[in-house]
């Protein structure tokens, strides 16, 4: 690994020690980038970015998602293929007994709950061409989203391939993928690992085989991790999952063997979400040089209508005629000087804000219930704000709020994070949602906040954050960046769902008030009675009468 | 950009969309990972950099660093070089009174203040070698410090060419970088830019040219940016940073041309850091098999004892013994199950904690000049934790804490965070120097403190983690990944030092009671003078001698 050096650092020792840095050997190092900086937290990634990639292929797909998730307990042999060296960033090597001696081994640097597992996920999607397998699990910023404009669950082409990265890493076993794409296709099964040095895959084997479904896709990643209950547990993962996804029938498997059930509250799929082009006010100038250059469009007026959302031929004459560029020039034969013109032009133009239609939010009526599902309480509200635009990019927030019922009343506030229907575990002192929730003033709903720190009370604080492209914190996807734009529309959420929060705490404030005063009455409205009985001598009947009439008034005045 | 693709998501039709995604891309899309999501920031981040590495070069080749910084209001022409079209990744353009229409049209999504800056560094380091400038300034991932364990500001490879790959998106422009190894070399005037696709630089111009230092680097990027004042400000970088190295004399000349110079606090350089070998216990399966391909070593003894730190002849025996191999063993011809076994045996063995000698602190002393020269306070303390380790890396925390004087009492604790030196201005809810600070119990040491918030008060904290390798959470390295042993280490810290802060608040409040005591008693002595004069008929000679006596024992008391 580091090479000594001689000691000194003149310009040519420097230079010596100049190399370049492999993508892969860049997160081995900095892997707590991708969420693999603890083996509890490396357990939940894994599972959480195969979940991902399986939604979002059903969802493309158009199939209403079954999906399996199984984590084994993994001390017995790897019935695999014989492999090279793992040195050549692949190999298995069978754990005969001594996976004993390497949990001890691993045991070193983590607590003792640490384990080899195998990770099952399986799901009924379209499956995968067998030969996109080896690059999709076995290299590193690979993948179909990226490159793309669509609300999605996956964005990066990292996550899968850094699962399998990870395990090999720990364990030296291959990533195995069982995929089909139809009643007519043949099942392959693929075994792969990833060469660190070059972030290419290595396959292990790829053998056709039988396999009971018509399509899907079935990945295994053997690891060490820890398994643990709890907030940041796979557990509480899979269940918000399962509340964010209504459409989702979910079965998981514990390592206790344990298994258990989530059936689809719905048969429908979400509105599916449409790929959207780039807005121009999205754009710089190195972008949109890319773009000129990269266009299949023979001319201006054509790449700026089709490479671009919400430019019409109006829009699109308008542009052009302010950067004094003509309609039919070749986009490729544009000059430096042309690039800024075209780009100063489009911000001297009026274009509408990008669709927003592109986008699917869990809805008003599903985060609710998705909240009634999870947590019993008093009062619930929900609000869906219309979509919004940070760098071009639409993005839409929803807020949920659950009050009293069984929620503790002396703690802080439970805050709940989505991002594209995706539950977020980590790093929530790092994430927009949990800032907007901190700035935001909840003593004016009847809360108590202490400065700098969450409302406390018996809530619970729901937020989801649908867009083509969501900003993270880091590969991980943990937490979502600071964007203002984003903050100010997470605030507004909050405050309009905080506002009717607040007319239902003041409203049984008054209600016990009224009580109080009723019950105190009441306790008088027979003496009342009978003291007239005396002074009027009227016979009991008219004093039962009187006492009702009284009765009678006093509900009616509470009821005003 | 975006392919518009045709409807639904058969395997057939995701496979179409699989692409590669070239590391520039990605950063280009995901920048506020590298912290370049708004114009402030990417002004800061840029200075940050390019300071970072001018510091490490100089403190390796034992210069003490003079530094030079400068933002200038770019409007004028870029006398630079005619250049190919920006399409090409490359390209400048001149600005010819365009840039005014420029910055109208990124004002789009920014604020007004948003303009194009010339940023110019400039070091007495020892210079770079021509030949590896445009890798350097030009290549994503490529670097000297990434594959070494050394305590050193910058370590991915990424940060210099990231602001160059900034500017170069937002104005088009090429980083020139001016360098000089020495008297005897000629200097060179390199222009280049970077190719997002590669990921490769393309020299625009490489030229000797005349410098009036005998050995240094200048380097200069335009980019858009947004220059302002405050807590996340370049100025208040430079500031903290200034504290952070009293031996660095900086030269700072902002947008309005005002001057400021910080002179070094001191001629000694910091106790010159030593790169270490990993510590054994630090490894997985992977790594270890990576390391024993790559070793120059003939035999596994030499290669354990040579590639590891902290293993000696009788720990090297030792294991080998406990794997069963033998010590003239070829590294390269072991397969997978010796690996296995040598890693088991490793952790068998009792191996001492790996050197902390290779840390160089800031010290306590010069922790607690630094508070004093930024801040009034009445009572300053500071405490440098002995060296720890996470997962095999050597780490060691260092704590200074100012209380009252001109320190607002009624705001929250303000919080320092600095790493290797540098300081870390943004996403301080995401570090585990802030979640370290928040879960401490400041109330024992006489402080307010609210649940889940700092403490309120008129307190400083500065806290400084030096490490051979800093887990930040993201690229742009703002906050530090949050390790159980860390956050272990900087508590640790906090408590010293509150314990000294508590003593000082309760010696304060003792000091405040008992001057109100003595004020009262002493309002009386007089009157207890007159009334024995009157009872014992002394004279006024001896009222006053009883009247003193009176003072003195009071005085006497209170002393004790």
């Amino acid at each position: 690994m580091a090479p000594r050096t001689t000691a000194g650092g003149s310009a040519e020792q420097l230079a010596k020690k100049q190399r370049e840095i492999s993508i892969s050997e860049f997160f081995t190092k900095n892997r707590h980038l991708l969420g693999f900086d603890s083996p509890a937290k490396a357990l939940l990634t894994t599972i959480k970015e195969a979940v991902d990639n399986s939604l979002d292929a059903c969802e493309e797909a158009g199939h209403l998602p079954r999906l399996t998730v199984e984590i084994r307990n993994e001390e017995d042999t790897f019935k695999g293929l014989d492999l090279p060296s793992l040195a050549e960033g692949t190999g298995t090597g069978n754990g005969n007994g001594k996976s004993n001696g390497k949990s001890r081994a691993t045991a070193r640097n983590a607590p003792a709950r640490e384990e080899r597992y195998r990770i099952i996920v399986e799901d009924n999607g379209p499956g995968i061409v067998p030969a996109q397998v080896p690059r999709i699990f076995g290299k590193l910023l690979y993948g179909s989203k990226f490159h793309s404009l669509k609300q999605s669950r996956g964005q990066q082409g990292i996550g899968i391939s850094a699962a399998g990265m990870y395990g090999q890493l720990t364990t030296g076993k291959p990533v195995i993928v069982y995929t089909r794409t139809g009643p007519q296709a043949t099942a392959h099964r693929i075994a792969l690992t990833l060469d660190m040095k070059k972030n290419e895959p290595v396959v292990l084997a790829d053998d056709e085989t039988i396999w009971e479904h018509d399509h899907g896709t079935r990945v295994e990643i053997v690891l060490t991790g820890s398994y643990k209950r709890g907030q940041h547990s796979v557990d509480t993962y899979l269940e918000q999952t399962a509340i964010a996804n209504p459409h989702l029938h979910l079965t998981y498997v514990n390592p206790r063997g344990e298994k258990r059930v989530y059936p689809n509250a719905t048969e429908e799929l979400p509105e599916s979400s449409r790929e959207i082009q780039p807005h121009p006010y999205g754009v710089e100038l190195g972008l949109l040089a890319r773009m000129l250059k990269d266009t299949k469009c023979r001319n201006l007026s054509s790449f700026l209508k089709e490479e671009f959302c919400r430019v019409g031929p109006k829009t699109c004459e308008q542009i052009l005629t302010t950067a004094e560029l003509p309609a039919r020039k070749n986009p490729k034969r544009l000059v430096q000087d042309d690039i800024r013109h075209l780009l100063d032009a489009i911000s001297a133009t009026r274009i509408p804000a990008p669709p927003t239609d592109c986008l699917s939010p869990i809805g008003e009526s599903l985060v609710m219930a998705g909240l009634k599902s999870g947590v019993e309480a008093d009062f619930y509200t929900s609000v869906t704000r219309p979509a919004a635009v940070y760098r071009g990019n639409p993005f839409q927030v929803e807020v949920g709020l659950a009050y009293g019922g069984e929620l503790p009343g002396d703690e802080l506030a439970r805050v709940l994070r989505f991002a594209n229907r995706v539950p977020l575990l980590y790093q929530n002192s790092a994430c927009a949602i949990t800032r907007s929730t901190l700035s935001s003033n909840w003593r004016s709903y009847g809360l108590q906040q202490s400065k700098g720190a969450l409302p406390t009370g018996p809530l619970m604080i729901l937020v989801h954050i649908a867009s083509v492209w969501v900003p993270f914190t880091s590969e991980s996807k943990e937490a979502i960046a600071h964007y203002p734009e984003i903050i100010k529309e997470i605030k507004l959420a909050l405050q309009e769902a905080g506002r009717q929060l607040g007319r239902h705490i003041n409203r049984r404030r008054r209600e016990a008030d009224a009580a109080k005063k009723q019950s105190y009455i009441q306790k008088y409205i027979p003496h009342i009675g009978d003291a007239l009985q005396e002074i009027l001598a009227i016979d009991d009947a008219e004093r039962e009468d009187v006492v009702a009439t009284l009765t009678d008034t006093l509900e009616r005045s509470r009821k005003l």
